[in-house]
């Protein structure tokens, strides 16, 4: 943990150069361009060598070991599916859980084009007693002092819904080296780290999984003793594309006083997004946005709000609500992995 | 400026999290792929409408007014160049400079496609007294409280080198936004801030331009009221892929002792890089990598040593050396930008 006070330290620093959120006026775009995407790696990118296959084996009567062929020969679905960090937002977290320090960047929209895992987990029909299907990824690294590769696995009613897929295209090409080529797991309207690159093992469990990514990470914790409850899918947030033009160093926007079109982008993992709102008086006024379709049941959609912009110094905040009735916090709520830090966007703003 | 003791700041944070380096594992692409080649954005991705036109004027007798079509249909070249931000290993500087906090990644090469800038400029005629040839981008903000569109200039005599390009084509495909789409200019051999993005306007000077960018950014000084000399060429600089398998926090890196094949590659803008040494003893004993031919004229060279890894932690160095003579220093040469930081990188080795 670090203090507010205490700045970004070397190691942390050292994964803010490797990983990249998208800069925000990328919210532009419906799809988001591969190089603009977030991206996180645990370890590092690992060298697909030729040769790749998928083995799909553990609790299964019949075990499959797939090649790139054979996968692009199955049944073939295309889905706009937006991504998340579950430690997005985690560097503004007090104390500050040490690991990448996210601000609000760490998201992006592509439409990922695979076959479907449920129909692989059919022609290898897990056995009785199937609980849990792990998925196994081939960058390896020590996290927590213990040597591992990237493993997260899923409930089986998760993993056999029509959506997940086996996915080797990104926008239309070969996953990128960073997205995980050749293979990676896509798991729409779940944060980031369910979506494992590199994948090179389905395995279907009959106990669940208890390893490091599952057990240690990714969980809701207010202290290391607790189990947590494990972080699953996307809590609903809102973003805008910062108007008018920044200060290089500081970001604070300068904007013309007048007429300034807010536009940005929403999205959640438990439903729908039925509201975006939008204040420039720290969240006391909310002045309702207009909501465009979402680009796909999995992927963000559009807001818009005419702002009648007045001459001053102020803050712009944006907050999504979703059909659960989720809504997001306007403050952060604090856990020990800095997880799912969904608190409203503050955007700081010199209307000239 | 900040103290090494101190960490990164909120401010750098929202650069870091924005602008990404080259995770150093891509070291072994020959041309890096789009979302893996670093990124530096001053102020804003600009959107790029329509309409696009590259205005070519100032002190010439013919100006121009060009499309995209009417630039794809002149003479076209493809080059593959190394690209190297002049901040890179600004991080390690102690103070440290406030602003892109790099550590070694900010590099990458890419096969870039365009026409001659010389071509350009022999039809616009340049005037009699023309010194200088400045390079509009359409990206705008605030910097050194001034405000601007980035904009860089280059001697006359640089600026009609051969290789000089106005590029739309990064590794066959039109640019992505991040690197400038639709036209870049690409200075082969300099570091990152002559290839201005988003180019929109090209004007030939009879006085040296003193704008920001040029008078007070991208100078080597200790003090603020020195001129200072320009950044302009890329300083020899060897980066290795780190070896075996990292710890996630620390990047600290673990091998097997025994035979461990090492990799890399190496760059100048001064000349062709005659030799790469690699030592694990800080930096007393010097032993000679093999080099690859350099990838093009202006782009980096792979090298190869296979090390006897013994037993125990060590730090791994790699030092360029180029036909000009100039060698990789072992410590920072400290100034007021943190510019052209082209000290020996350091790799944390336990060898198990």
């Amino acid at each position: 943990m670090a203090e507010a006070s205490q700045g970004i330290g070397a190691d942390e620093l050292q994964l803010a150069t490797r990983n990249h959120g998208m800069p925000l006026e990328a919210l532009r775009f419906d799809l988001t361009p591969a190089g603009l995407h977030y991206v996180l790696v645990h370890y590092d990118i690992p060298d697909a060598a030729r040769g790749w296959r998928l083995e799909v084996g553990g609790a299964v009567r019949s075990p499959l070991a797939l090649s790139l062929e054979d996968l692009r020969s199955r049944p073939r679905t295309t889905l706009p599916v937006t991504l998340e960090c579950a430690g997005n937002g985690r560097a503004f977290l007090d104390p500050r859980p040490i690991s990448q320090p996210w601000l609000l960047e760490a998201v992006g929209t592509a439409e990922w084009t695979g076959t479907p895992l449920s129909g692989l987990l059919e022609e290898a029909s897990p056995a009785d007693g199937a609980v849990e299907v792990l998925f196994t990824g081939a960058d390896r690294g020590i996290e927590g002092e213990e040597e591992q590769e990237y493993e997260r696995s899923l409930p089986l009613a998760e993993a056999v819904r029509p959506e997940v897929l086996v996915a080797y295209e990104m926008n239309g090409d070969p996953l990128p080296p960073q997205h995980g080529f050749p293979l990676r797991l896509i798991v729409p309207g779940w944060y980031g780290m369910a979506h494992v690159k590199w994948l090179r093992k389905v395995t279907v469990l009959t106990e669940p999984f208890a390893g490091y990514q599952q057990a240690r990470g990714y969980r809701m914790r207010s202290a290391p003793d607790e189990p947590g409850e494990p972080v699953t899918r996307l809590l609903p947030r809102s973003l805008m594309i910062p108007p008018g033009i920044p200060d290089f160093m500081t970001r604070t926007r300068y904007v013309e006083a007048g007429t300034v079109v807010l536009r940005g982008r929403a999205w959640s993992g438990l439903g729908p997004i039925t509201r975006v709102d939008v204040s420039w008086d720290g969240g006391w006024g909310w002045h309702e946005a207009a909501l465009d379709p979402p680009v796909g049941p999995f992927a963000w959609c559009g807001w818009r709000f005419e702002w009648d912009a007045p001459r001053g110094e102020l803050e712009l905040l944006c907050r999504a609500s979703d059909e659960t009735g989720a809504v997001q916090p306007l403050h952060p709520r604090w856990n020990l992995g800095g997880y799912q830090n969904n608190a409203v966007q503050r955007v700081r703003v010199v209307v000239r």
